[in-house]
């Protein structure tokens, strides 16, 4: 595929696959993370994608990046430390981990985060309590990233994903043969973030199009609340006037593009976390903590979930909820629908980049500041007043499917239908 | 040989290796870094060493480390910016990598690397100058870790080494299958380092011991030079009144002990770099920015390096000398037997971290100032004064076998001699 000699067998492709791939990693670096010339590029991803990295890399100085680094980990090494670690230890962080996220905003340098894991259970069984204690103490420390990086949009940042044995066996769980199964899972996913059509670049350029003209109509539609009905859902989010929807690419500091998720489908805004009520049944599962939560059922009250029942992973669920007082209110409400590539594949993929682009979704945990007018640069007290939720957790739950009614009640009080048999309607399709 | 389930295959060896790498890994803690309670610990290593750096890691934790940061690297990252990047990008390195190097010290942590590649050539043909300019970048943003960690002994450092099928291969270059050599370049590693007896951790005990006896007894000798003696041969090397020799364990801030080499054979020193006469003969290969530079023949006049020539690598080995003013003049001067294992092993490592303690040596470029009396917060014009060499780089040149004669020239004008047919003498065995 490349002058590198990059091991495509390593990847369990071969050379069928070698254009395909080539055109993936183009799209990380143009619609990704939209390298810019002199920029500072970071990519973080389990050492097990180097060879795509690699390629990442290449073509990251070819649109002349001033240096990629590459953070290759092991994902063994959060279990290690979880077992290993003398309790006292466990929230260290070392403060070059904040200089470094720090630095990535200051020169307004751009991260992409490959994900998709060779141990995907890596941390199941693990002590709740251990792993949130490890998990919120990393947030505090690159809290700056999450603040300036991604919710300023100082940072070109994307996050894409690349497949494994491990991960394409749970995906397919019937395949005997890893191997096998890893490549069906490149070729899931390879469709669908369009990458298997010779115009990709110019499908994202189009896609882009449309979920920005999506959520400008939404953004101007004046919508006080939405309420979304199905079976076992009957769940109203409330808005605040200044929500905005956004979706697609996103601008960075300097006016450049950059995509923060590959796939994405979702048109998403920040809820007012004081206002949702009723419950909502989860259409597809989702982990946490690496542990899979399924056939989750909530209630909310006044804007806190005050009950939840779930027929697998309901222990590490409890305890992620209750990691701060944030965790158990919604930081965002997101729109999609069933003619999503996502959802038409059939697949659910086990990863909440892919699975949250399937259907319509609810998250618990941190706002993005920007879906409020002005919120990038609000002081914290009045983004408090519009009701913009603060915690060290974000979990997405996937709430709709085709059987979903999604309705806006306008600030005027009257109602539109937005998706109907989970699938957008009117000037929305 | 771990609750990990660390995958020896993925190493090329099998359960019968298991103890074996359970006691370099413990090796690497107990004696490399001498990991206390409380340390930050680095390990960095290529990520194809990642089965080992884990176990490291664990026993890290299990010693108390306060926090272990795997920084996984892959050999061909530096290639691919040679190659890509603009050049007036490649002197860049980010600011986060001096903060790490600074904070490291600061904290008197431990920084393990593990060597060995999985693309030992891969820098191999590249423009020399292009890596020199990287290179020396590299070496100014992190000079603080060389001046305080490594030359203040403020940081716990020690390089160890981990085979690879590439690395094997060219070590073994008559051996086909390259899973086989790789095995047996890690029994190679396990035999020199002491770690395929059971009683490992306390031979290096007795080892440190009796390279700390030699150290001192040269020390106290009052040698004002070492010549070398041998086929091709025939040089002097000047040593300062304040020239002190260290060998084996170092100790770190607060008392602690760590090991900077595994293994280690030497007895070394910083000479008077104005002080070098003569010629001499490299009785080993050694790598240069990935080439291998073979035949050399040096020749000194008033403490520079004034001509050479080489039977392969010569135009690397060029540019190497002349990336600055320090490079062909000596930092180093250093003392091994052949009765160390790395030379009656009859094996050519092609690392340096081996083959420097398979004979004598010297090195062109930078100088220990510890080995300096008082040289660790010495001001740098004393320094000078003192003919304490200083240079971006540091390159180490084999030139003794079982023919070598060195003899000391004393201060009182007497001669003592140090080694025999390459072999320590009288009190010095």
């Amino acid at each position: 595929m490349s002058p590198l000699d990059l091991d495509l067998s390593a990847m369990h492709l071969d050379d069928s696959h070698a254009e395909t791939l080539e055109r993936y990693a183009e799209l990380m670096v143009v619609h990704g993370i939209g390298v810019q010339p002199g920029q500072v590029v970071t990519i973080g991803t389990e050492a097990v994608h180097r060879e795509l990295a690699l390629a990442v890399m290449a073509k990251a100085y070819d649109r002349g990046a001033k240096v990629v680094e590459l953070d290759l980990s092991d994902p063994r090494a959060g279990r290690i430390r979880a077992e290993h670690s003398e309790p006292e230890h466990l929230e260290f962080v070392p403060a070059w981990a904040t200089a470094k996220a720090t630095e990535i905003c200051d020169v307004q340098g751009a991260t992409l985060r490959i994900i998709g894991s060779e141990a995907p259970d890596v941390l199941a069984g693990l002590d709740a309590q251990v792993l949130n204690t490890m998990r919120v103490a990393r947030y505090k420390a690159l809290k700056v990233f999450y603040d300036r990086g991604i919710n300023q949009s100082q940072v070109h940042w994307s996050i894409a994903a690349a497949a494994t044995p491990q991960w394409a066996q749970q995906v397919f769980p019937e395949m005997d043969d890893a191997g096998a199964a890893c490549r069906r899972l490149w070729e899931a996913i390879f469709t669908v973030c369009r990458a298997d059509r010779p115009d990709c670049l110019d499908l994202w350029r189009a896609h882009n199009a449309t979920l920005a003209r999506r959520a400008r109509t939404l953004s101007e539609m004046g919508i006080d609340a939405l309420h979304f009905g199905g079976p076992g859902t009957n769940l109203t989010v409330g808005l605040s006037p200044k929500a905005r929807f956004k979706g697609g690419a996103d601008t960075g500091p300097n006016g450049g593009s950059f995509e923060p998720n590959i796939p994405t489908e979702e048109c998403f805004t920040t809820p007012d976390y004081r206002r949702t009520e009723g419950t909502a049944r989860a259409t597809r599962p989702f982990l946490v903590n690496g542990t899979m939560v399924e056939g989750l059922e909530m209630t909310f009250s006044e804007g806190v979930m005050t009950d939840f029942k779930a027929t697998a992973g309901a222990d590490v669920y409890g305890a992620y909820i209750d990691s701060d007082e944030g965790a158990r209110r919604l930081g965002e409400v997101a729109l999609v629908g069933v003619d999503s590539p996502i959802f038409k594949s059939g697949i659910v993929f086990r990863e909440i980049l892919f699975d949250e682009n399937a259907a319509c979704h609810i998250a618990v945990g941190s706002a993005y500041k920007a879906c409020l007018e002005g919120g990038e640069t609000m002081p914290d007290e009045q983004l408090a007043e519009l009701g913009c939720n603060e915690s060290s957790a974000h979990l997405d739950m996937m709430i709709s499917d085709e059987q979903t009614t999604v309705t806006a009640v306008l600030q005027d009080g009257n109602r539109t239908t937005l998706l109907e048999a989970g699938r957008w309607v009117g000037e929305l399709a």
